[in-house]
């Protein structure tokens, strides 16, 4: 019977919830998490989805259950309408790459959708200006995924060809010298008035963003933790003042090679 | 009179609007524009706002008149509220920083405000699975504003280190060629059956997926013009499939090597 069928078959949309706070959501995902019987994700972005989730299941876990929570989901999503929750951009050190792995390995076809967010490079950069407003990486300094190996040479290339660089996962408990390590290999390209942001929790509560530079890094390294995105700037990235205030960082575009303003 | 002063003082909100639908913008975004007296963007981008924008100050101008928006956006900034609006993340090729280089050039005090939104990169790799799971790199291929040795210089060290590349602007009428030479330096480092999406008018109407390798990619060079994104997959990124089906590209967070699934 096709209407049995039908009404068993279950869904799955791999949802990104941008910098945390629900006006920084796109409506596609308000929707999506509106629709879902069930919804998996980690403790700490589950709380301000809190008046969207009544009368659903709501299963949250602790970071580094990422696998777990993904053959959950997945087991779920096989007869239920599922929505699996990530900060910022899914598919960006988020949890589309690990649920799209474990989903294959499994076998089951089963309707799937990512949806994209803010991600955190973005909403880090809004605070300070434009800094990324070229070319642009993003790397992020866990080694627990990455050899340090690897991480030491893709920064290298970044900075060699001095494009702005976001740093996710700066530091944290377990690697609190990864991020003194990018600064060395910074500084081998970079000049020491090289702008750079330091933005804790950009469009969230207690937000505080700092603008100094790659030679002064130091009198602020003990401000990041593992909510705050690094962005270090490119050879072009100057900082932006208005009046005697440091506003922020700008990375120019190349107008300036084409237009008298 | 301090009452007459604030009324006169006007701000400028810097609007990133996503991919372009409704749908996709931040609710953040949504309330920017409703509470402006005027909007300012190119004609493309002010067409889905239509119903926003019933009894506002519209206006509209064609692309390539940037710098001009900016100075007219500052002028009324001076006492209205102004809302000039980008697509995708105003910070990544957008408005902002053309914006902040002539509103500090002007030297006036006008209160800015930069609202992010979902970049390109993010809404076409939402669309191609999860091809930038981990580090990667974001470069125009217009050459515009970028001298091509610059571009060129920036593809090798990106494709070098084996990360992926999402590729803006990669071909449109005045440089069809810069397109070509992208995929030239991506051969000298990755194998042909790296995975490569083209997606074009991601998220928005007439929407197209496209998932082929390094190898093939001239078979679908004539799909890409300027309104699509190009990701080129690194030394780590592999086909997704869902049985015989191919659905996008999974670049692997690193899970596969500290767990079983």
């Amino acid at each position: 019977m096709p209407s049995h069928a039908e009404k068993n078959q279950g869904s799955l949309v791999i949802v990104g919830l941008g910098p945390g706070k629900r006006e920084y959501m796109t409506a596609r995902a308000l929707k999506a998490i509106a629709s879902a019987e069930y919804v998996l994700g980690h403790a700490g972005y589950l709380g301000p989805l809190e008046p969207l989730l009544t009368g659903k299941n709501v299963i949250s876990s602790s970071m580094g259950k990422e696998v777990d929570r993904a053959k959950q989901a997945i087991e779920l999503a096989r007869s239920h309408a599922v929505a699996i929750v990530s900060g910022g951009d899914a598919g960006v050190y988020g949890m589309a790459s690990i649920v799209l792995e474990v989903l294959e390995h499994s076998g089951d076809l089963i309707n799937v959708e990512v949806i994209p967010g803010v991600t955190a490079a973005n909403a880090a950069a809004s605070r300070a200006g434009s800094p990324l407003s070229g070319d642009f990486a993003v790397i992020s300094l866990s080694d627990l995924l990455t050899p340090l190996e690897v991480i030491e040479k893709r920064l290298d290339a970044f900075f060699s060809v001095g494009i702005p660089v976001v740093l996710y996962n700066p530091k944290s408990r377990g690697r609190p010298h990864n991020f003194a390590l990018a600064v060395e290999h910074a500084r081998k390209y970079l000049a020491g008035t090289t702008p750079v942001a330091i933005v804790r929790n950009a469009l969230r509560d207690d937000e505080e963003t700092i603008i100094t530079t790659l030679g002064e890094i130091e009198a602020s390294v003990e401000k990041i933790d593992m909510h705050t995105t690094v962005i270090i700037g490119g050879s072009e990235s100057r900082i932006w003042r208005m009046g005697d205030n440091v506003k922020g960082i700008i990375t120019p575009r190349g107008y300036h090679r084409k237009y008298v303003y």
